[in-house]
């Protein structure tokens, strides 16, 4: 029961815009729990051509799934004084099971540090134990105030990665290597360049020594923070006493990480490639990748044209192409177009009578442009040629959407202030490593810190001085407001 | 870190082995939360390896993935009566969330239904919506008094299908398909053979209309519930008002079912399979079904064993199989041996000296069986030989134990009494349909009604009576001890 109301354009409000896409595509939808969304299945598909991907990565990486409780005693996250200081205030809590108050309540898992490193703890003895390279993919509760659909919600789907190792720079090849994998996933299968860089103070994981973020801009200039990779040093092994044996016989404690990436993705996929007709997965992602409608008048036509279609579907499947064929009855073809236009599958054949006297079929490209006839013979290498070609495409596009809304070195405070506070976007400005700074900036602006960037994304020249205090700049920051 | 101690032989104690063993192989592990499990990596692999083939056959049989809501709220539960019954005691409730008590207590999901029709009510209109077939894997919770590591926990991974159908037919077709589909992995993959049938009155899911499982026997002759399928009839559509505009204009409840099977699977592979030397994982299911386990004294010969070692795992790898080198440096091959063989690995490959100069590999099957050179040429056909025979055998073992622990038709009362209080078994009898028979039995003799069987079970002449009161049967039913 897809929504035939046009949706409210980008332009005129982004945010309505972002929601109604989500119902208009059936992506999600509102539950009765509060802050908590329903994941339906044409959304629930994207999450899990990720996870495809990314659980790939982190096995070609060395990486094991593991599975963690869902509960973690209150005192657990105690240990670690900055963990808890962070989590703690959004904690959902059970006090009551099986009918009688429990003697601890237990958290519902906002993250699982504390509980894995309490079993770190007991696996790990020697140096032979490590590295220990574990995944998980699970859901975490955090009790938000204001919560967004896939954005922001107080239950959310994701995978935590969590490391121990013998020493610090093997500790922080991993937490770089880790954000690497996301960058390669984010721009290689979303087609969303993003920026990297690390973290300031202020923005930090609870307990990290250094995190560092791939952070990535969406059409409304705003950036989302898209996935995070945490060098945790030995805070976590210290708090919970994970130590082991050195090759020569000294005690020391593990250097451990964690890194994590979410369905808060789905969002970032929608608000870089939607537009006003609805959704654009890139067909990387796309749980169908090819729709084909067959068009007919008459019941003879029907049984030819959908034969046809079937024969078409099962050649590009075979051929490794995820193809839907839509033969429903009593649906008129424009109407079937409208639909798999909003719910964003990249490619569309349109097979009717004439297509197939002329062994041709009609290729739509959800990204516009003029339909075209091609031949039914190597469809399945033009298709594979349209599709690289239109992934290419949404990447470079968001890309100079990006650099065309990006601001490096503004020339005075003023600039900054009214670039920010005007279309906004992400500007790189010098700043002295004041926390101070950050948080008169976040008043007068809304907008924070996203990273220091890696070197790969710093301007050519470095900022001598702080474009808020005019004192010597510690590093080059890009500023932007975030989600 | 593997427990070199030889495990309790299961003669000695069935129960003990089998914690030991998962100790052992590491396929999990206690944790500090009360009666929750980690599930360590040797472990999840087997999960994932079932997951992955369950997840192929929902797919093929119209089934989509969706999440819902990990928290229900109190009143929900409330809705179905029976439901409440069966579920409210064993729940974990969340009172205080981002440091406020709630208005409205959340449970933690011990099943969804409440939820999801919640959701099915706003989402179905006509019979054009139908049916509907969702499936979800996710995390539930059940406050379990005693707990059994993959049997019994208090949090456990599983999926839940739930589907809405136009008509009861239908709701009692795909009922049935699921168990179909159920007992087709368990017996194709998991090497798993069950028996098929409705659960009594007093066994079925609260809320259901009829229960059907698969019920499997474990080598201690204990019977193993490993999957459920439920008609829900209308029972849930009526608590949660989901109607629909039937095609001739009418308003009618939708018929729905649920179908469940959990990580309790790993537990019956486990005791299915398992022997007195550890693990042994049927191949279909295996993370590594081939190690292969180089062997030098030199370092010259250890560059050259290794370096063959690796091009028969890429070759092995490029043809589908699983395979693991385990090149460790500073561990015997007999310790390696020694691990696989606990962890169950289907086939093991040693390759030294001199069979690289024959061009042949040591093969070894954790099934048992004289050590065998074979020919490098053609290794992974022989291979896939090799596990399809193993596969298969397993199957045909479990089978046989099964048919050898099977009592048909006892001659009395105290026959019957006698066999399930001795070395027990699945007893076929006739049975009265009385329920207060079904608790009479299980207090004298701790065995319940496991299946009413399908027709293919059951025995060539129906029984003509009862064996409890000697009133005419109404069914024949499998009576065992079970987990």
């Amino acid at each position: 029961m897809a929504d035939n109301k046009a949706l409210t354009t980008r332009a005129a409000d982004f945010s309505a815009w972002y929601n109604e896409l989500i119902m208009k595509a059936e992506l999600a939808d509102y539950s009765p729990v509060r802050g908590c969304m329903v994941i339906r299945p044409n959304g629930y598909a994207i999450w899990e051509q990720m996870q495809g991907a990314l659980d790939a990565m982190f096995k070609e990486t060395g990486h094991q799934n593991a599975y963690f409780p869902l509960f973690i005693p209150q005192s657990f996250l105690s240990k670690e004084a900055e963990h808890v200081e962070g989590f703690a205030p959004e904690t959902a809590v059970v006090t009551h099971g099986g009918g009688k108050e429990l003697e601890e309540p237990l958290v519902v898992r906002p993250t699982s540090e504390t509980i894995i490193y309490a079993m770190f703890s007991k696996w790990i003895q020697s140096w032979r134990d490590l590295p220990l390279l574990l995944n998980q993919w699970c859901n975490v509760v955090r009790w938000e105030m204001r919560t967004r659909l896939f954005l922001r919600t107080t239950e959310f789907l994701w995978q935590e990665g969590h490391t121990a190792h013998a020493t610090e720079q093997e500790a922080e090849e991993e937490t770089l290597r880790m954000l690497g994998v996301y960058r390669r996933f984010m721009e290689e299968w979303m087609a969303m360049p993003v920026v990297t860089g690390r973290k300031s103070e202020s923005e930090k994981f609870a307990g990290a020594l250094r995190t560092y973020a791939c952070e990535a801009m969406m059409q409304d200039r705003k950036a989302l923070q898209a996935g995070t990779s945490h060098n945790l040093g030995q805070n976590f092994a210290k708090a919970f006493d994970v130590t082991f044996q050195t090759a020569d016989g000294a005690l020391d404690h593990v250097w451990s990480t964690s890194w994590g990436v979410s369905t808060r993705l789905v969002g970032g996929l929608i608000m870089t490639h939607g537009d006003d007709n609805g959704l654009i997965c890139p067909p990387r992602l796309a749980q169908w990748q090819v729709v084909i409608v067959p068009i007919w008048k008459s019941d003879e036509e029907r049984a030819k044209v959908i034969e046809a279609a079937d024969r078409i579907a099962r050649e590009l499947r075979a051929a490794g192409i995820r193809v839907h064929l839509d033969n429903r009855d009593g649906m008129k073809p424009g109407a079937k177009y409208y639909e798999w236009e909003g719910r964003g599958v990249p490619l569309r054949l349109e097979l009717g009578p004439r297509d197939l006297a002329n062994q041709t079929v009609m290729l739509a490209r959800r990204t516009g442009g003029p339909k075209e006839s091609v031949p039914m013979g190597g469809l399945h290498e033009r298709l594979f040629g349209e599709m690289d070609r239109m992934q290419h495409a949404l990447f470079e596009a968001a890309k100079a959407r990006r650099e065309a809304a990006t601001l490096r070195g503004p020339k005075s405070k003023q600039e900054f202030i009214d670039f920010l506070n005007g279309a906004g976007g992400f500007v790189y400005a010098g700043w002295c490593g004041d926390p101070a700074v950050e948080a008169e900036i976040k008043e007068q602006t809304k907008a924070t810190i996203r990273v220091l960037p890696d070197a790969e994304f710093r301007s050519p020249d470095a900022p001598a001085t702080c474009i808020w205090t005019g004192r010597p700049a510690t590093a080059e920051a890009v500023w932007a407001k975030a989600y």
